[in-house]
């Protein structure tokens, strides 16, 4: 049923690293990582709330704070403390059921004395009560023995930039036990409370300065199965006023309600996001699972209930990255859920409207206007990336790189993304409720960045670090310049769309910000920005200028020439930073985002030159590749690297160190990337904000796609079969839905089904 | 008398490197390292003739060809060859006499029978038949003995990136010997025939593939002088189709000539030169020492013959910098060229118009128009200089510079230098001759470089590398924005010039260029260049648009961070990159080379916030900074500058690797500043093309100055005391001379002589 992912392996560190990642249960509000009960802080256990940060101090950057872990419990037998990792161990599992959301671990250990020792646990961050963890465990012993349970909040975490909290308090309320503590540098209180439920005995309290433990003494007997049941509330000043209070609060309505009803609750929301959203693929088990895991990460940390945070590059999976939100969300996390809960991609997209001061901030910073966003956003909007964002290993100095500075990109990637959620949901209130606004100063920005050559007669847009990072500060960057271009078309449109439909706001909106200057500078602009076309000889279009004349040497042996397979190849010496070698996709993620510009020979012949010079060093990268193959007829590579998206964190091997930077973590912009290349991509979907196409590529072993679709809040479901398409509205259609399959365009009928036989895609012909 | 140096000093590998320079002669056409007779590559013999080029093979760069030694001397006593830097010896010096370019050596050798072996060595390369290289030994032992000479001509070369010399022919035509071989890479022959007479009996013979040396038997008397003479003459196909034959030639006229007699004329010629430009220092001879060093070394390296060359970065003395021709002499060492030697001005300028067609290539190559001068000039102006110029001593990795991309400012300097000659000359015949040509074509490329901001409303020059070759990349450097828009009004100027005075060729050379529309364009962009300006509060020009932004560390704090005291402090990873720490003069060099646009305030905020700053990294920037401490009061800090600047290669310090690389020989900028600290900053003497100021402010020890100085072919005799001033025209004044001492402007009389007092120096009211 491809539902289940399933982990035996030996757990050495650098495994459990990489399933901490895989493993996370998480609500949207809390990313709690995959580690198993009995691991501490060099397991690299973590409880993440969205939203909150902290900086330990001067010169350490700012970052998510790991919570103490309310989910730790181990087994002591014998005076052995039971470790999966330590062994041994007869038989080891851990599984994630994706459907619901519910992480299973169990472990038969195997003392010295032959007695077998049986851990069952289940977890689940509840996507009903978010503040809320809940985990039942089984114990079950092969002979009879006492057996003693610790078990509490272990609030000596593991941190990147750390410590982050001071001011601890432990507390015995039984049958409550807490940590509370506040964050260093703003002083916001947070609180785990946990509630533990065990039929054993002698209970105890062990504390520490930072760990609350209880002990019991369990006397079983042999093979009588022990249920024991815990509840962990999750509280930050961030959302609550009084964290050790509402903690209390939460666990007591556990404890009323039930593990198996909560439980219960958990799964049908779980069920019921799925039926909105499951993309399923017959014939092709493994694609189908890589999907759905991927599905499954985005979903676990999108914020459903707040639209003040957003989804971080490293989702909710630790403190890589800074926690920071980048143009990942925007660009590879919309599309899916502006397609599949548009209310989803609402928060996302209001979150940049609440950050929109921060950007401002930023602007202003470089001597600029209007709105520079943050390339590592968090709470405020300011700019988390520091300026030296990487550590050279061969001096152990740190490395000034230009991400923060001049990957002005963001700025573009956001509009783009609030043109994309206009288009695709019909719904102007965004627009009306801050994504105007920020798409104005989003273009005032560019308006103050730009440059005019006399000389060329064009707007250029000069010293700009495109989505390729191995080459910072470069002109005219394709990319840039066609986002940018995009961006002051968006504004003009976004104006006269509120001038026509809401008139009072729009001039109220245009007066606020006193923009009505700007709008007639980017009308007279926006013809001139030089968008750099594709050489009419080789159809290839420059990154940027200059790239075509940069050394070529082939990628193996660029990559031969490191010292240290860690080494980072951009930056000011990189290895790669004067050569036409890519860390990732950039033209070809702008033919991807244009797709109506290119003709079909601009997109292969750039493929065919970018391809073998890209790295792929980023996790971005693949669904560009992927969607691009498909539109050319590379079917095989289109699939792979479609693949290679949906399976990064499932078993792929992304990069876990950048010098000696620890780098790992989920990967939802993969993970939604990969959505991407199976709908836009292989079912060649695509929806231009008046016209759906519908162009197949399913690859051989697909046989039958089925997804639903919202277009303008009409739902569709869509079934693509190798021979043809059908698409059936779910409920009587709101507005008319025009389809284009093999070059015919009809209209969709208001209820009811639609099939049209497709043949070979259209490249074929 | 301040005219000779002397060294006595230890001859270790490092100390017989800097003595090549400093006791370097030359004639202009010919650099013939100080080093000793006996002295092969090892210790870097090189004999370099202005203008020989060559590139050993694809990937090594071009440099000046090392020309095979004709000067090698060497004495074989007992069977053991006699070298000083091996000793044993009893007294060794070295001398050169600045008047009269003549090198000295005499050293004692004590053989192990107690035979006390002395060699005198006199040598010039002759300043009036420019291809002959002269020399006469005095030979004399203390025991009557047998001595054995080896001498002839050594072409087995040292080279930094060779080798450049191919197909050898040695050959004997009695009583010469000669060398002739071809360069690699453009087949030019070159050759070095030898005369030598010897009182020796025995001659032999001795020939190698690139060696020819004659032995001779000596047999001595105690006490007795022996006298040797020889003649070598150096000759390229660059200037000369037959090479050997002129060889042949020249050592027959040199015979008939004679030693004595040629030394006559030499040093005849060295009288007159210093009788147009001596700069006497009354009171303080170590001044007087070291200003005369300066000067003897620019004199010897000048073209006076020829203006299809210029004054490398590092003279004659070696292959240093490619041979190529930077910024140095159009900035540093112009000023007393054109004050003191025309002709020799005008040469160095033609020479940039020569080039013009190389410039013209590398415009075109960036994508842009006009003239981009190469950043390191050879005989074709395109540019020596590489992309990867400097090595990374962390990684042994070539690492990307852009002195070749990004150092536009050469564009303008060039010109500036060409209005500063037809200001001080008034011969505007250079003008007409290419110089215009070269100020339109610089002043187009400006114009096809620079891009306007629509939101600050004036054009900028983004993207390039000031003087401070620490921060490349930035965007308005001061330096450069100053100096391009100065390009632009003195081509307005020039234009208007030759309207005037010259309409015919005017309206030739703006059709011949199609220049009209850019002049144009030039007359309506000049006024809206930006010109970074002092801040109000603090009177601080920012080097660069964020350099006040910069990280400030102490300059001495920042040195104790490196590896390795060859360390790179610029580029990508440098640590100075990304600091305030400079490497030279760069805004400080604006303000004097625009000594009209700036307050004495602001000169002195300046001056202040840079110089802690400055690593003085560059022999270019201490002049810089005496002449602007002169015009602040500063004078001991002006004198101490002063003083670093003519004393570098006398007895200063100056680097002599940068990575791995030997960057080690002469420094002409420096010696040219020194010039223009001494006249410009402590005499104060400045032309402003109308009116001679003269605001003395002489350092302590300094009771007169004496100095003859050109201005627009009348020359002046300058005397300056502690109390008063004396100007007197040489001859009748052909034109009317301004003069401004103390505030009032005065006419300098035809005739007879001027003397005003001028008290304190005017900083001081």
């Amino acid at each position: 049923m491809s539902w289940i992912i399933t982990e035996t392996r030996q757990l050495d560190e650098k495994a459990s690293d990489r399933l901490g990642n895989k493993f996370l249960v998480g609500n949207g509000y809390i990313g709690y990582r995959g580690t198993l009960e009995e691991h501490a802080k060099e397991r690299k256990t973590a409880t993440i709330a969205a939203g909150l940060y902290d900086q330990a101090g001067e010169g350490l950057w700012r970052e998510p704070v790991n919570l103490p872990n309310g989910g730790f419990l181990e087994l002591v037998y014998q005076g052995r403390p039971l470790r999966a990792h330590a062994g041994p161990v007869e038989e080891h599992s851990q599984s994630l059921d994706l459907r619901h959301a519910v992480h299973e671990r169990m472990t038969v250990f195997t003392a010295e004395d032959g007695n077998r020792i049986t851990l069952r646990a289940k977890r689940f961050v509840s996507a009903t009560r978010r503040h809320l963890f809940c985990a039942q465990y089984v114990v079950e012993t092969s002979r009879d023995c006492e057996l003693i349970i610790h078990t509490g909040i272990d609030g000596d975490v593991w941190d990147l930039n750390g410590p982050h909290l001071r001011d601890f308090i432990t507390a015995v309320d039984d049958p409550l036990i807490s940590i509370s503590a506040r964050t260093g540098e703003k002083g916001i209180p947070v609180s785990v409370c946990e509630y533990f439920v065990c039929p054993g005995r002698n209970h105890v309290f062990l504390t520490e300065e930072r760990r609350i433990l209880r002990e019991f003494l369990l006397q079983t007997r042999a093979g009588q199965p022990y249920t024991l049941v815990k509840f962990a509330a999750i509280h930050t000043g961030v959302d609550t006023p009084d964290p050790p209070a509402a903690g209390r609060s939460l666990c007591w309505e556990a404890i009323r309600t039930g593990f198996d009803a909560l439980l219960k609750d958990h799964r049908q929301y779980w069920e019921a996001r799925w039926t909105d959203c499951d993309l399923q693929i017959l014939g092709d088990s493994r694609a189908q699972l890589a999907l759905r895991f991927s599905l499954y990460h985005l979903l676990a940390i999108a914020p459903v209930e707040t639209d003040t945070v957003s989804i971080p590059a490293r989702g909710l999976s630790g403190q890589v990255y800074k926690g920071g939100i980048f143009w990942d969300t925007e660009i590879f996390m919309l599309p899916f859920f502006a397609h599949e809960f548009p209310e989803i991609a609402r928060n996302l997209l209001m979150y940049r409207f609440r950050t929109l001061e921060g950007a401002r901030r930023k602007a202003r910073e470089y001597g600029y206007r209007g709105a520079f966003y943050a390339w590592e956003s968090q709470d405020t909007g300011d700019d988390a990336c520091t300026l030296y964002n990487i550590t050279d290993i061969h001096t152990g100095r740190p490395m000034r790189t230009y991400f923060r500075d001049k990957q002005i990109h963001i700025s573009a990637d956001i509009p783009y993304a609030i043109g994309e959620y206009f288009s695709i949901t019909g719904d102007d209130s965004l627009l009306l409720e801050g994504g105007a606004e920020v798409v104005y100063e989003c273009a005032r920005f560019f308006l103050s960045y730009l440059h005019y050559s006399p000389d060329r007669k064009q707007y250029e847009f000069l010293d700009v670090t495109g989505p390729d990072e191995y080459h910072e500060r470069v002109h005219n960057n394709a990319y840039t310049n066609w986002m940018a271009a995009h961006t002051f078309a968006l504004c003009l449109r976004v104006a006269a769309h509120l001038q026509k439909h809401h008139p009072a706001p729009a001039k109220a909106l245009l007066q606020k910000l006193g923009f009505r200057k700007d709008l007639e500078a980017i009308r007279k602009t926006v013809r001139k920005i030089y968008q750099p076309a594709a050489d009419p000889r080789t159809s290839v279009i420059p990154q940027f200028d200059g790239y075509l004349q940069l050394e070529d040497p082939p990628l193996a042996e660029l990559l031969r020439l490191r010292s240290d397979p860690r080494e980072y190849l951009g930056g000011g010496n990189g290895l790669a930073s004067n050569t036409q070698i890519l860390k990732q996709a950039d033209v070809i993620l702008a033919l991807c985002l244009f797709p109506e510009r290119f003709a079909r020979e601009t997109v292969s012949a750039n493929w065919e030159y970018y391809e073998p010079r890209t790295e792929q060093g980023s996790s971005l990268s693949a669904c560009s590749y992927s969607i691009a193959a498909a539109g050319i007829g590379k079917l095989a590579e289109a699939y792979e690297f479609f693949m290679t998206a949906a399976s990064l964190d499932l078993d792929g091997d992304p990069k876990q160190y950048v010098g000696p930077l620890y780098i790992g973590g989920t990967h939802p912009a993969a993970s939604g990337g990969a959505w991407m290349a199976a709908v836009s991509g292989l079912c060649g979907i695509r929806w231009s904000g008046k016209l759906l196409t519908i162009d197949p590529r399913l690859p051989a072993p697909w046989s039958e796609v089925r997804l639903p679709l919202l277009i303008r809040g009409d739902r569709l479901q869509i079934v693509i079969t190798r021979k043809d398409v059908t698409l059936r509205p779910m409920q009587p259609l709101q507005h008319k839905v025009r389809v284009r399959i093999r070059r015919k365009v009809r209209t969709l009928p208001r209820q009811g089904t639609l099939t049209v036989e497709y043949g070979a895609p259209e490249w074929r012909s």
